[in-house]
């Protein structure tokens, strides 16, 4: 091995003790930051190897020691190689178990493993066989030395060199890997509509970008009442906390940490845990605690802001939606109430006239007895636009509405108008929205519910299927409703006559499918509250 | 500069012809994709650079040669550096203006300029000035050479291996920043409601992505009618494209791309333009024309994927947001024209209320006369929340609704329930939703409009302030339109008999600033439509 010449003078003496099979140096550091770097040293001379390990032993850079793995054919390192993705270098043979095993291993590790990260250091005994400038060209090499000149000074600059490279090529790509996986998580995510699933998704997306980290969890504090703050949803070590209040999880220190981090309004970083805060406009999870992540990095600090930061957007974004969809469920229920006000009918027809008709039309999309006609869209739909099946009921006088005793042939005429009035007051509500909407179905719904299928319904006397599917589901919901329930002219009847009544109209009032479907819905209970 | 020696056998002869002051070979390539790699040399001596050149003119690393800049001090270099982000690599001497000007220069670089991709090639005549095992730990180079030992190959291998180390820095840290602006464009783009800005938002992320094209544009595809395409917005040299057929903006080989790429579903790239495509769930741009970027690398053309996958999720967002948002005003607007059905006012009357509402709301807050109490929540709630002011006319019966005359004291104690009632509904229906909503504010403007600011009014005959501000407001609005349109009961009057009415009653019936606020609204030619 007289190709590595003698070390230079200014070298730590202690080095000359330094035993060849140098312990791991992992074992005697506290943690993942300083672990060492991973040099492996591929080389048919065992030589080669000691002598390495004597000269770079005492190589310390950014703080960190060096790791020696040690294979001596090309087919001994792809297997180190595979087991090691974080190897820093290689100080790579070229003639080994073949002529140019040290090239097909340079092949391998860019091509086969795409290990585009690891440096390495080409060192031949026979530049003849490959020839410098032929191979620094045409292999994915970071330097090439002749042993002949590999001095220990050169061994050590070119080792520094490449822990440099390394540490700064892997600190970008990670950082790269961090970004890609928020850009992936705001894609995934911010389809979602519903604030608890949101929630779940943002804490495992937490784990994946941190997967050192033994667990992570959202808090919500109530207007700053961090007493109260209880924990929204967690993985990891915290997968069972869920719904418990954050004192009872945490130490009182970690707990401080939070209220410290909310009361600056900053994120708070520790030695193994951190609070990141959320900065949402609306109600949202104040802070995101990480637990046993060894400390973190500046990168992934920075990243775990950016995150935080993009997550409360998506925050926002859910509870917009849900504010918005739980103001339009009141607004059409008081809408549907309006009308039947004076009929005295409460509210609560029509909510399970809603209830019923989402649950016929999801059965029907089951059975697939329909065809493509209780698509999501519609099931989406009905139960918002059955609703307002009755809005034209505000047309009708109110001596009509409110006779006690049954209504003469002339009043049953101003009374059917109902129909045709509320899908009129509808389809002009619908026009602004445009396309399918709650309004333009209930228009329809209004106008054709009391059609029967066999023709002898009204405004139109549609038969079967030209009437529409929504307003023969509403016929069902609210004849059963309407009988079971006690009305200004009438009593209530026994459940058991009323399913009797619509059975017995199935295939003359009602649609046959609809009506077994309504029975399905029934024999499980009825539609879910 | 005999430290630089002979050149290896195999170079090519044509070499010995090179000009020392070779052409900027820029100039020979065809496009940014061919633009040579920039070499920094930095020396005192000029036959340094004059022997740089020589040997490495012939270099051509991944299709592209080099361009060299040469610096004679570390001042001078740094002016370089500063006009030139992108050099590669800089080979620098250490010792010129003072001794360690060129360690001076590499903390310059790093910390400076925060360039931390150029690779810097230390090489130095005197080693004792700068002795390698210190100088390879402390500054942050990537190679160090003894002039002593730099041969014409030596040279050649460690500026292949800066610029290998180069280009893949270069492509990560790109890539890295492009998930950056992607982020950074998910962050502010995804608070975006209106579907105009996010789309002029999105071409405008587009042109921050690839700052080398010469513009690009959104186009919207009707139901794959390719003919009726229309740009949606654009930027760069399509910023005047806005609202035109594409096939106006483009020649019709561009435009046969688009088409292609729609057909197949796929992005499509050319040399100088590339087609990249949204997948919404709901109608949206079909299209993402990008043009005169020179040829898209494969780093650049994953990050339009990315973004445009990511920005479909943004446009579903919005669009979700929009419909539910129309869906909500016509629900309301139904609901509130619902309740005045008998009283033969149209669904004008309501829509009127809601302007003029929010017109006075919005002047009271640019004026600041009514302090905080119309913040933006406020004077985005009233338009919804003023159409429902009459809700309670529901439970008054048809008579005394539609009474062509005069009430009588019993019916006016009747009539006048509505208002209380409309509170009742209201409420009823705010609960679920909890919170301020358009809602609860519907409940207090339907239960105070009839409140008079000086005592006199009704249900409670509340005083000043303690009225409602949006009970204020809508009395005003009201009042000024009932008076202005013709009702079953009364004529339409004059609108300068209207005015000089509100005038009159203000600190009467009216509160003054709310008066104050409606003349100004009006004078400037009443709400905007």
């Amino acid at each position: 091995m007289s190709d590595i010449q003698g070390r230079s003078q200014d070298e730590d003496d202690d080095l000359l003790f330094a035993d060849e099979d140098a312990p791991d140096p992992s074992s005697a550091t506290s943690g993942p930051i300083a672990a060492p770097w991973k040099l492996l040293i591929v080389d048919d001379d065992p030589e080669v190897h000691a002598i390495t390990r004597v000269v770079l032993n005492d190589v310390t850079f950014d703080g960190r020691r060096l790791q020696f793995l040690s294979a001596h054919s090309g087919g001994e390192a792809r297997a180190i190689l595979n087991d090691h993705p974080d190897i820093a270098a290689v100080l790579l043979d070229v003639v080994m178990e073949t002529e140019d095993a040290g090239l097909r291993l340079v092949h391998h590790i860019r091509e086969g493993l795409g290990n585009r990260r690891v440096r390495i250091i080409l060192r031949t005994g026979q530049p003849g066989q490959a020839p410098e400038r032929q191979v620094i060209v045409s292999y994915d090499i970071n330097d090439y030395k002749a042993k002949s000149e590999l001095t220990a000074q050169k061994l050590f600059t070119t080792t520094v060199a490449a822990l440099r490279s390394y540490q700064h090529i892997d600190a970008i790509e990670r950082n790269r890997q961090g970004l890609e996986a928020i850009v992936d998580a705001a894609g995934t995510l911010f389809e979602q509509r519903c604030m608890d699933r949101f929630a779940v998704g943002v804490v495992e997306r937490v784990a994946a970008l941190l997967p050192r980290a033994a667990g992570a969890f959202l808090c919500a504090v109530p207007d700053g009442r961090f007493r109260e703050a209880v924990v929204l949803c967690g993985t990891g070590v915290f997968a069972e906390a869920t719904g418990r209040p954050v004192g009872a999880v945490l130490p009182d220190a970690a707990c401080a940490d939070i209220a410290a981090a909310l009361a600056r309004g900053r994120s708070l970083h520790r030695d193994d845990h951190s609070v990141a805060l959320f900065q949402t406009q609306s109600p949202g999870p104040g802070a995101l605690f990480i637990a046993g992540h060894g400390g973190l990095p500046e990168v992934e600090r920075r990243l775990v802001e950016i995150f935080c930061s993009r997550m409360s957007v998506g925050f926002d974004n859910v509870s917009l939606y849900e504010q918005l969809r739980l103001a339009q469920i009141a607004t059409v229920h008081a809408l549907g109430k309006l009308a039947e006000y004076k009929d005295e009918v409460t509210g609560e027809h029509v909510r399970r006239i809603g209830r019923w008709a989402t649950a016929i039309a999801r059965e029907l999309q089951a059975q697939g007895s329909v065809g493509g006609d209780a698509d999501d869209r519609f099931c989406e739909l009905i139960g918002l636009a059955s609703m307002l099946h009755d809005v034209g009921k505000v047309a009708i006088p109110d001596q009509i509405l409110r006779k006690p005793g049954k209504l003469d042939p002339e009043e049953i005429i101003q009374m059917r108008e109902h129909a045709a009035i509320g899908g009129r007051i509808l389809r002009d509500a619908s026009g602004p929205v445009g396309g399918r909407s709650y309004l333009s179905m209930g228009a329809e719904i209004a106008e054709s519910h009391h059609e029967k299928f066999d023709g002898t319904g009204y405004p139109h006397g549609l038969v079967g299927d030209t009437i529409p599917l929504s307003g023969r589901i509403v016929a069902v919901a609210d004849v059963y409703d309407a009988l079971l329930h006690r009305r200004p002219y009438k009593d209530a009847w026994e459940l058991a006559a009323v399913v009797d009544l619509i059975r017995a109209e199935s295939g003359r009032h009602f649609d046959p499918r609809v009506v077994d479907a309504f029975v399905a819905v029934l024999e499980r209970g009825g539609p879910e509250a």
